[in-house]
This record gives C-alpha cells, sequence and structure tokens, in this order.
C-alpha cells in the first residue's frame, strides 16, 4: 500500500522503514530536514509540507501521524482533516489520550473521513521484532488497513500457541488486533502501560530487598552478598517470572549491579496518569497501579512537602529534632 | 506511693515530676549525674545504682523503668529480675516490642514478680497535660498500681463525655486503661502509633496537594495562591478532620508556610513497623498504614535503588536516558 | 441580611435555620412542598419557583444553592443566571468540582454577575455547632457577604489559639476562610475530604488489627481481648491520634464493639476522587488518600475480576484450586 | 547420583521423577501409601520410615526434603539429624522461612552435616520444563550436589543469550545458582514469590479496569467491548509485558473471559508475608509488593471490620446510612 507518515522520531522512522522493507510506499513527513533525508536515503518520498503529503499520496490517502502526543498531535490532524477529502483516513498512531480520539473521530466522521487510532509497543526493538497493535476504528476500514497492520506485526514466530475458541481473530496472533471503535486502541494501550509501570515497579522493589541484603555491617544470617545479575538471569529459566522485563533487568545488571549509570529519576507519560484516572471513573481498586506511578513522581524530587510537614508535626508532638542533609540512614530504627 | 524511677530523659523525667507533684515519693537514677542532680532539686531521692535503689525502696517494691526500647531495657530488667523480691512490680513505660513483654511477664511470674507494661502517649507536653496510659498486667498488680496511673493520667478534663453502657471502666474516662493481660498495654500502644503515623501522612498528602496549587507556573483556574497556615487554622473549627495532629500543622504553618527549617528527613520507630507486621500475622490489609511507613523509608533515601532499576529497564525498552542530578521536574508528564 | 437558599435537604436546611436564629432573614426553595413547609413554619418565606425567589428578593440578591454537586446544581444556577441581575450574587455551597465553578465564574462576570463558592464541612451538627466554611469568589463580593459566613461559622469556641504571625486574618480563627479566587474555596474542601478518608482509613486500619488480637482462637500471648470501645475513649484523653473523629469512633464503638448494624457498604463523593486527579496533575505522591478511597471501592464489590484474575493464574501455574463461597480464612496462611 | 527423597506430593513427586528419568537412584518415602506406590511403579525404591531411609541410603547420604513448610519439615529435618552421620546432607527444597534455614544449618554444621537450601520455581510445569532452582549453602556441598540439580535444571533452552561478564556462572544459564551461604537460597525464592504477586496483581488490576468498559450501562466513547482474552494474546507478541504470567491470563481468559469458574478467594504463602517483612527489617519502601499482599487478604473476607468502622463514622459525622447486603454499587459516586 501507499502510505503517508508525519514523525519521523525514533517510532515514525522505524515504523516506514519496517514497511517499505516489506513493499509498501512510503509519503514522509518531518519538520526535521535530517530526519527526511535519512528516510529518503531509505527510500522513501520525502515531502517538506503536510500540503506537498496530501498532494502526492492518491485518494483514498492514508496518513499515519506518529508524534508525541497532545498539541503537537491535535493541531496536525486539526490541519490535515482541513486538507483531506472525504473517504481518507487519518491514523494517530502515538500515545494520545483515548477520549481525545473519542472526539476527533466523531469530527472526522462528520466529514466523511475515517480516523483510527493505534497503540504501539515494541519501543526501540520495533524495527527488528515488530509492534504490538491495539487498533480503534471502523471495521471497514481497519480491514482496508491490514496490509500495513500485518506488515508491521511481530507475527506469530515461535511463541507456544494459546488454545483458543473456534473462530477466534487469527490476526491477534501474530500481534495486532482490532479492539474496538476509535478510542478503544489507545484505551487497550494506556491500560498496557499501566501495568507496565506495575511489573517494573514489582520487579524493582524486589531487586532492592535482595540487594539490601548485601550491606557490609548486617550481621552473619542476616547479610547474603546476592548476585543480583546472576539472580535475575536464573529467573529467565523456568521461573514464574520470567518476561521480557526481567530480560532487562538481566541484561542491565549484568552490565553492573550496582546501577551507578543510572539516575534514579523516573519520567511517567500520561498513560500511567490516565490509567488510574480510568480506574477511579470506574471505581475499581488499583493500589499497585497507582504506587507504581507515585513512586515515579517521588522519584523525582528531592525531600517532599510532605515530609517536611511530618517532620514539622514530630518537632511539635515529640520534640524530635531531624537532620538536615545528613546522608541517609537506612534500615535505621530509632 | 513510693516508686523507683530508671530513666530520666525527657519521658521519665517529667513522669517523676508528675508523680511527685501529686505526693508520690521517687527514688530515681540515670546513669546520667546531671539527669539525677536535676530530679534530685525537683525533690526525688537519686540513686547512683540499680542495687541503690532496690534497697531504698519498701518492698513489695515497685519500679518503673524509662529506657529506651532494645537492648538497654532488656538488660536493666534482666538484672533488676536478679535483684527483687517475690512481689515486687517491674513496670515497663518504654515502647517495647509486645512479645517481649509476654515473654519477660512469664519469666518474672515464675519468680513470684509481677510484671506491667505501660504504653504511653503524650510526648513532651504529659507534664502538664498528663499520659494516655494503655496498661498491660494482672488485674490485681494493676488495680494496686491506680494512685499512680491516676496521677499521671490526664484526667476527665472537659472533652465532651462519650454515651457508654452501664457499668463501664470510668478510668478509661480518665485518660488510662487496663488493656489487658502482659503485652496488651504495648501491643494497643504500637496500634496506636501505626495509627498516628497514618494521620499524619494523610495530612500531609493533604498538604502538599494544596501548596502545590501555589505554583506560579501554573495557570489562572489552576493555581490559587492558598494560605496552607489559615486553613490549617480554619480547619481547626467545626470541620471533620479537627485533630491534635491539624493543631500541630497549624502551629508549624503559622511559623512559615514553606517548612524550610524543617528536613523532610522522617524517622519511624519500632512501633510502626510491628504494627505491619501484627497486621500481617493477622492477615489484616493495612494499606494506609504501610504506606505512611514506606514514605517515612522513602523519606530518608536519595535516590533507591529501586528507582534506579526502573531508569535502567526504560533505557532498556525504549532508550529512555535520564538526567542524573537535574532538578526535580515536578508535574511534568513527558 | 437577605438571602434566598434553594435546597432545603439536611445541609440546607439547618443553614437557614442558622442564619435566622441569628436574625438573618431568609426566602427558601425547595421542589419538596414538605420542606419548604417546614422551613416556613422556622421563619423562613417559602417560594414556589426560583422566579418567585429572584423576584422575592431586594437587589442586589444573594442566593446560596445548596444541592448535590453536579447535573441539578449545574442546571439550577443555569437558570438563574439567566434571570439575574447585574450585581447579583449566586453561592454554590454544595460539593462542586472546582473546575465547574472556575467555568461558572467567568460566565457569571461576564454578565457583572458574582460567583463564591463555599466548601462546607460540619455535617448534621452544623445548626449547632456552626460550619466550617473555606470561600472562593472576589474579594470585594466575599467581604460583603461577611455577615452570612460570620453567622453560620462556629466561631473562636475555646479551642485553644495558635500563635499566628501578626497581621493573620481574624475570621480565620471564627472557622470561616476567604481562600482565594472562584474554584479554591471547593479546591481546599475536596482535599479536605480527601484527607477525611485518609484519618478514617488509618482509624479503620489499626481498629481492625487490635479487633482481630481478640479471636479465640489465637494462642495466650496471641489473643488479648482487647476492649476497642473502651480504647478509643481512653485515647481521647491526651493521645496523639485524638480527634473528632476518634470521638466518633469511641461512640459508635461504645453502642456495640462488633459494629454488627454497619453495613461495610462504604459509598464515596465526588471530592475523593477528585484529590487524586489533583495530586496526579501535580504529580504529588498520594498513596494514603488513594488507598483509602480504592479501600472503598473494594468495599462494595463481592469478589473483583481482578482476583478471579488472581485465581486463574494461580490454578494456571500451581493448580491451586480456590474454595468458592467458603467462609472466609481469615489469617490463614497456606 | 543416589539420593533419598521425602514428601511425594505434586512437587516431590515430579522432583524424583525428573532425577529418574535422566539416569538418578532415588529411594522415596512418604506417610502415603498411594504416593509411595506410584513412584515405586516409576521406578523409584519406596520406603516406608525414615529410618529404612537411611538405612538404605550409602554414605555420605543425601536427602532432599520436599514437604510443606513448617512444623512438619521442622520436625522431619529434626529426626533426620538425630539419624544420619557425619558427611551426610540434607536438602529442604520446601517454601522453608530462610531465618529457619540459618538456624538448622548451623545445628548440622555442629554435626559435621551439610544443611543445603533449594527455593524451587516452576510449579506443576517443572517435570517436563524443569525447574529453576535458587541453593543456599557451602560450596563444596553445592558443588557435590551439581548433578542432582544440573538434571533438574530446564537447561539452557533457546531463551536468548544475556551479554554477561567474562567469567560469570555458567550454571546460571541453566536455570539453577548456587546464591550464597545457608538460607540464602530460600531468601531468593521468597523475594521471587513476592515479586510474583506483584507482578500478578499489577496484571489483574490492568484487566479489570479494561474488563470494566464492557458494561452495558456505559454512554457510548466510554463503552468499548473489549475482547480481554484477545488483548492478552495480542500482548505476548512483541509488547512490553509479555511474560509467563501473561501467557497464563491468555490461557485461561481464552475460556472464557468472565472467569465465571474462578472464586476470587486467593489465598497467599509464606513468602509473600516474610517478603514484606524483610522489607521492613531493611526500610525499604516497598509499596506494590504490600498492596498486592492486601489485595489477597481482602479477597478471602466478605467485608472487614474496617469497613465497618467506615459506615460507623460515616453515620457519626453525616447521618449516612448505608446498605447491608445491597448488590454492589461499582461506579457510583454519592
Amino acid at each position: 500500500m501507499q502510505i503517508g507518515l508525519i514523525g519521523l522520531g525514533r517510532m515514525g522512522g522505524n515504523i516506514a522503514r519496517r514497511l517499505m522493507l516489506d513493499g509498501h510506499q512510503c509519503v514522509v513527513y518531518d519538520n526535521n530536514a535530517d530526519a527526511r533525508a535519512a528516510l529518503a536515503k531509505d527510500g522513501a518520498t520525502a515531502v517538506t509540507s503536510l500540503a506537498a503529503m496530501v498532494e502526492a499520496l492518491p485518494t483514498p490517502r492514508t496518513i499515519w501521524v506518529m508524534l508525541p502526543a497532545g498539541e503537537i498531535t491535535e493541531n496536525t490532524i486539526g490541519q490535515l482533516t482541513e486538507m483531506l477529502s472525504k473517504g481518507d483516513i487519518v491514523i494517530d498512531g502515538g500515545n494520545t489520550f483515548y477520549k481525545d480520539d473519542v472526539r476527533r473521530s466523531k469530527v472526522l466522521e462528520q466529514k466523511g473521513m475515517h480516523y483510527v487510532d493505534v497503540g504501539t509497543s515494541g519501543g526501540v526493538w520495533g524495527l527488528q521484532r515488530g509492534y504490538c497493535m491495539m487498533i480503534g476504528g471502523d471495521k471497514a476500514t481497519v480491514d482496508y488497513l491490514d496490509p500495513i497492520f500485518a506488515t508491521l506485526a511481530p507475527g506469530a514466530g515461535d511463541i507456544p500457541r494459546t488454545e483458543r475458541p473456534a473462530g477466534a481473530d487469527p490476526r491477534v496472533e501474530n500481534g495486532y488486533m482490532h479492539t474496538g471503535p476509535a478510542g478503544s486502541g489507545h484505551f487497550t494501550k494506556m491500560v498496557h502501560n499501566g501495568i507496565e509501570y506495575g511489573l517494573m515497579q514489582a520487579f524493582a522493589e524486589g531487586f532492592d530487598i535482595m540487594r539490601n541484603r548485601n550491606q557490609p555491617q548486617l550481621p552473619d544470617g542476616e547479610r547474603f552478598d546476592l548476585n543480583v545479575a546472576d539472580i535475575a538471569e536464573v529467573w529467565r529459566r523456568g521461573s514464574v517470572v520470567s518476561s521480557w522485563l526481567l530480560d532487562l533487568c538481566a541484561s542491565a545488571l549484568a552490565k553492573g549491579p550496582e546501577l551507578d549509570n543510572y539516575s534514579g529519576y523516573v519520567d511517567d507519560s500520561g498513560e500511567g496518569r490516565w490509567t488510574i484516572a480510568a480506574a477511579i471513573e470506574e471505581a475499581v481498586p488499583a493500589e499497585v497501579l497507582s504506587s507504581a506511578l507515585y513512586a515515579r513522581f517521588r522519584s523525582r524530587q528531592e525531600h517532599t512537602y510532605a515530609e517536611r510537614l511530618l517532620s514539622a508535626m514530630r518537632m511539635g508532638f515529640g520534640g524530635h529534632i531531624e537532620g538536615r542533609g545528613q546522608p541517609p540512614k537506612q534500615g535505621e530504627a530509632s
């Protein structure tokens, strides 16, 4: 198929490349000339404006927007909506808030256009491994785009097959899925990321508990000098916690179990926050997913105001004066 | 009554003073000569050894040990047990782990002595306000010691009376209570402190949320310039959250709403930890009490190992390079 | 002053009564005729429509809307906005979402009217004790309404005074406060309720831990037969956790420590949820406030879907078959 | 090698079978005659008492105890210690608390015997897939037992290799690891299970959030009719959350996405609890691992006492009467 691709960052660029490797033709745009040139070298037709892209594509046009969620995506899709024609398709492959998809899809629908939201997982590994895609939109459009998704998806690979009911959608086993109407793709991807935060935090806490058994001041029987890199590695084989995230832990810990090169300032993207918002809307308890998000918030601060207020209350009722700027006294109970 | 008091720190010294102000006679010991001298000036008989205290007291002796929980209390009570006689009473007024009380009380019982554990709340205000006491031990001994407890307790004060069933224990309205067998006093005090951590953390989080609405970069309609000192003060009158801890917040915030003089390194004592251990033994969910404890643990560290592992995993799947030593980017969603 | 009051439920009716007891004149409306009649008997002028209220009040009019937050408040204020004149004041005393206040206040401002949002705490006790009020709106309007607020507020009472800086707003010590621009009153009340949930949950967990020590099957040294009603009562005197919520615990437990008459289905109102949403917007960790909210969500369900999925995973890796409908096996470790 | 195996349950029986399939000779004991007979049919020498096992094995003897953690394991190892000789080896392959290992290993060491603790993951799949093993004990003994562990381990399989430092222990890539001194094997396995709880709860919450979007009463744009079975399946390919636990979710959901056959009463074993105890000893925040444990506690109860106390407080300050036995009102905000 022929497809336009807007946004040639790490994700967008590799999506174009994976499409072209499988014979699709890509018209690409990015406001960065180097990014355009790199893709042109790899076989894409690079254009220098949205208008040029609209002109370059045959109707009905298919344009995949792969930009940071928020204002820039909103504006780009807004501009496209003004330029495109009835029957054209806009795909938002970024990390858009699902309620924005629902809203936008209605706008496009009124103009006879089609809106498809694709939640995409796979990170920097997608070019080789393929992208796991959760796709929201009307059935006819998603079916029409199947060649694109089939190319981008990782395929069945050698992953053991699940026993599924007769008639189950075979696309799912290839790593892509039509999740439902517009918004449902990003909703599903949002929860995916919420879960991802929870899984990461579970590993992080567990390794922290193990690594703290290595402190020299601990008495015999309490100190174990655990090789956390080897522990991650051994769990990769046959244990219940084996997972891609564990693979990443093993890989990082093998390079240096103290992780000295990592800051511990942990960013979060919108999906983790929106997942909690969705849970609260639904009255679903989401302790673990919330805690994982809060751990990231906390990681980006020195002392919080909340903690200073705790100190102040302790001073008030007990006369406790707590150190300022002292080295952390981990493990100490006063 | 005549009573021996071991440990003349902030708590022990004031307990002796409050007893003497009400006519009790105190024989006191501390290994710090200044502390002994200060109490002697206030009317106590200061002795320079445990043996001297045992000698100075008439039988049956009553000795109140008011030392830091752990080894020093354990050793002191161990030595006393060797020196005392049948019928004597040992009171542990510190923050002892309740299982230690159960164990010790059995040792004393076998020697015909009595063990009483007193959980004491009231902090630095106890001398004037009195101490809220939760008392574990055999009924006869606790009844015998009633004059001591009646003096130390805050009394009914002008606190509105609760409608209680006929025959309810009147001592409770005066601020002291026989909670049950040995260990039950410290168990009750332990849970008290667990709850205290939870209450403190609830206030701390709430004020943090309010104070964060004052950031200059927030747009109109989002920024409120809230006077958090006044908010604490106004809530003291008629609101559902009015409490002593709120009084302390109001007082601290009135002195400077930014709390710049407080470190935010928040210590924890054994009771908070043991409360969680008790909850887990009982299979009682204790989310809030645990979170309050963990917030203190976290407050005493720079970046945790857990957070560095999160950074490492993010690097692994997304190529995210996170800043090290950058100023905290609070409120940023990437 | 003369004031219109819309909504004569538990809160609105008592607000009118407290105002009239202090000499204010109330024109009242409710769509329930009995509610109108009850207030008329207590001295109010009852009207049978919004239009009649607008007609009955002298300009500039002051109308206090005390209705459930959401659609009904929104519609009522919308209708009022059409009927009122320049200079009139609309007060929303309900539990409105603060962003709705910000929006509405702009609409009214454009018409030359004034919007005031009043977060009100005090529950069913407000008629006697007064209401703690957090007031958002423009300064001139809030100052103009001072006689109303002064009447409704609890006053300084005999609550010990906090040492406050010179020039601190004296209204605050009487239990009401101008928190800032429109929206800030409900924002402050929202966080108040978020904190309230956290405080309640801290007490709830702590008493659960204590009450679980009373189970007959526990061995000596583990079982304490704690009188939880007396414990709540004793803590009311001199302990760090003394608070209004503790008073309520003491009162409820005195009537029956097993709390058999209470369902344990715990509702939540919008404020608890919005507090978490605000925390997430601000990237403030709010573990305790979130956990308190989730405990309520969980309390309203039998088994969650999440729990069934845990059972299913356990079946998958371990062949664990878990009982369905068996009596809860609290405290059991398998 | 020749090895004795005590405890022929699901785990112990399959361990014996996997050993015999690889040419090891097993002397087996269980107090259940059927279990003994089944293993005898598969080639083991079944004996009818511990004494008979001790007699049947050549010195130095190796005996693997595979019994439920706690009293029965403690007693069995205690009896063995009386019967065995210098140089003999006792392996505890159960889920023993690591501090019990430390204690026991000292007892055996004084008698010249060797104690090895093996944390074993792999569940019912171990016979075919092999067991992931974390092994604590002295180096010489663990090396001596290598043929046993090599047989039981899953082997390297086709799992992609991690780039490890030169000289890294090759056994780890085969799925078994000498973690350090006695106790360290079970400590590592304990944390493994703590992490497992966290991972499971993250998936459980996420799927609960998705499934709640399928409720018929939701408006368009909010309701998605998500096929959660297909979502689990699609995430198995290329997504960041791919893992064995996700495989299990996919498998269970494919059989019926409502999971009606699962109770939602979720048991917990000691490891989850001990992990939190270890975290608290070390002052490591473990929000996610704790929440996962508490969710299981909560799942085994109808309404908690804590929740009834919340109802009681709400009645106290607001006159809220909450339904008893009403259908859960999920998603309702009052």
